[in-house]
């Protein structure tokens, strides 16, 4: 398992298009979403599928994932609770981090966050300007709530700039 | 990806222990139980550890089963729904079959319970005479429901003799 300490952000601008070094379009979708645990697959670039099983709230979750033959992957999206959602993850150098820029497709188009995983908590960061605010505690942008209830109403408007 | 059609029954006496040709103790627990899906961790012989999930309802269901550490399960055990449920298998063959009988132990102590996996749904099989009551479509047998509420009030009292 992996502890998964990681703050999340809307994205403003295209600024960090010229920076981002490498891209995967990733199909997810969760299998139970529930306050304090969830079972996500995420099919990459259509060639490889994993499982993760996150427990806990908040900033500091455990995390467990497992590579699963893409067969199932596929045999389990019939059973997907809410939507299938696809987006294209970028992955932007920053500082000693890698800023993954995720831009949504489908009923989520419009929406572009950006994640930054963290050694602990209180751990400092560049922060570049196309980092727009916060969202690490704002459950309307758990990927399960993208999933199981859609866009948040304010996304796709521009803010923090 | 399987899928699994088992068939569930009480055992009455002990007819079968002198049949048993191996045996396994397993502590189980559910991270989530739902009505078409479950996430069940499995640790055999303390020494081994394994993930299933199993989707769909009734007699024909899927099911996914992925090797994981068992550092990976101890961990996993601290956010377990419900009860850690003990208890030791035994491989007892039966006609073409094995049939496997289960001794709960703790909280469930007194049950005993014997499955048999079948190809499909009408297949035949042996029926030896420590195979008691069906409860294959008993939602008070399902191992989550022991896992969740525990032992049946009827149980413990020997039927079906």
């Amino acid at each position: 398992m992996g502890r998964e300490i990681e703050r999340k952000f809307l994205v403003t601008g295209d600024g960090w298009r010229g920076l981002a070094t490498a891209a995967a379009r990733y199909e997810q979708f969760y299998l139970f979403a529930g306050a304090d645990r969830s079972l996500r697959v995420r099919i990459a670039d259509g060639r490889s599928a994993r499982l993760t099983l996150k427990t806990g709230r908040g900033l500091s979750r455990g995390e467990f994932e497992y590579d699963i033959p893409l067969d199932d992957a596929e045999a389990l999206r019939e059973t997907a609770l809410g939507a299938v959602v696809a987006k294209t993850r970028h992955f932007v150098p920053s500082g000693g981090h890698t800023i993954e820029v995720d831009v949504y497709e489908g009923a989520l188009a419009g929406l572009v966050t950006a994640e930054i995983e963290l050694e602990d908590e209180a751990e400092r960061f560049d922060r570049p300007d196309f980092l727009g605010r916060e969202v690490t505690d704002e459950p309307a942008y758990l990927n399960q709530t993208l999933a199981l209830a859609g866009l948040p109403v304010e996304a796709g408007e521009p803010e923090g700039r």
